[in-house]
């Protein structure tokens, strides 16, 4: 997608050992419209798979999920990492190793909004191991729930996420995909 | 505004201690249309004011704060929580009380994306003691901007943030006022 690898290019920063940082337009500061077209671009790709509901993960998937959820109308739940008070004492909950925060995060829904024949699309920012949005697919799985795609903003293609979700056996999309972060660089793939 | 007080009427609940379950259509799980309609409703009562960014806290205020944004055609910066490994160690840090999680949490801004001569509109989803956004406006003060406004989703008058809020002498904008949750009840103001 033209409008986010732009981006990506002019106020990207490689920061050394694959880590990308792009909070000046996603994981800090948002840019409203940046998000807006890029939830577009992810429902016009999704459309035709019958999703019931999104799953994101907080904090930085809840943007691009909002506004995915927002056009194709549909509600979007976003896994906790923390159980909040409102939350019911029986929950579905998963452990994630999270590379970039170097330790394990749990993540939480609640069963009120995970069910059993829902049909699960997957939004998050990054597709980089994989692992938060494997995650997010067992809980989808223990709640009965069956995952139908998953799409993200930016996959780190040599990060390996997207080996390690092709058992799930559903489209994968990303918006802008890294093949090569070595020297300092931010090279796209063709 | 009426979508989001029947909105509440019909599904919110209450906990009793003060505590309204909203996570099936704000917390948890977001109704994308319906924040968006709030977003509007927001941007619309500010519009005059000259806001050049949004500012909210991490996690709940994030979907409201975005969808106002856009509507204003701005950024929107969200305090993280937890410092990330892409922000400088130089911040801007601050301690809110929590009520509702019985314990402090920091909120942290990076000085690239809050600078002096900025005229904030804080956002958030509850304005209640009012400490998390009065953490906001110290932050943005701290950076040498101004707070312009400060709107919330829902309000819960009867536990005196907005009085704790007045010396910033700025309007307060919520779209649900709640006065009382006595007795198991949820009683809006007039």
């Amino acid at each position: 997608m033209h409008l986010l690898t732009q981006r990506i290019l002019a106020e990207g920063k490689n920061l050394g050992q694959g880590i990308l940082k792009v909070d000046g337009f996603i994981n800090h500061q948002v840019d409203p419209r940046l998000m807006d077209a890029c939830g577009q671009e992810l429902a016009r790709r999704f459309a035709h798979l019958g999703a019931t509901k999104v799953l994101t993960a907080e904090i930085s998937g809840i943007a691009p999920a909002l506004t995915t959820a927002f056009h194709l109308g549909l509600p979007v739940v976003y896994a906790r990492k923390q159980k909040p008070i409102t939350m019911p004492n029986e929950i579905f909950l998963t452990l994630a190793p999270s590379h970039t925060k170097g330790r394990t995060v749990e993540l939480i829904v609640s069963p009120e909004y995970l069910g059993a024949g829902e049909r699960i699309l997957i939004i998050d920012d990054f597709l980089a191991s994989g692992q938060t949005i494997l995650g997010l697919a067992r809980l989808a799985q223990a709640a009965g729930a069956r995952v139908i795609g998953i799409g993200a903003l930016i996959e780190k293609s040599f990060e390996g996420g997207r080996a390690l979700l092709a058992p799930l056996q559903v489209p994968i999309e990303s918006l802008a995909i890294i093949a090569n972060m070595d020297a300092g660089q931010i090279i796209f793939a063709e």
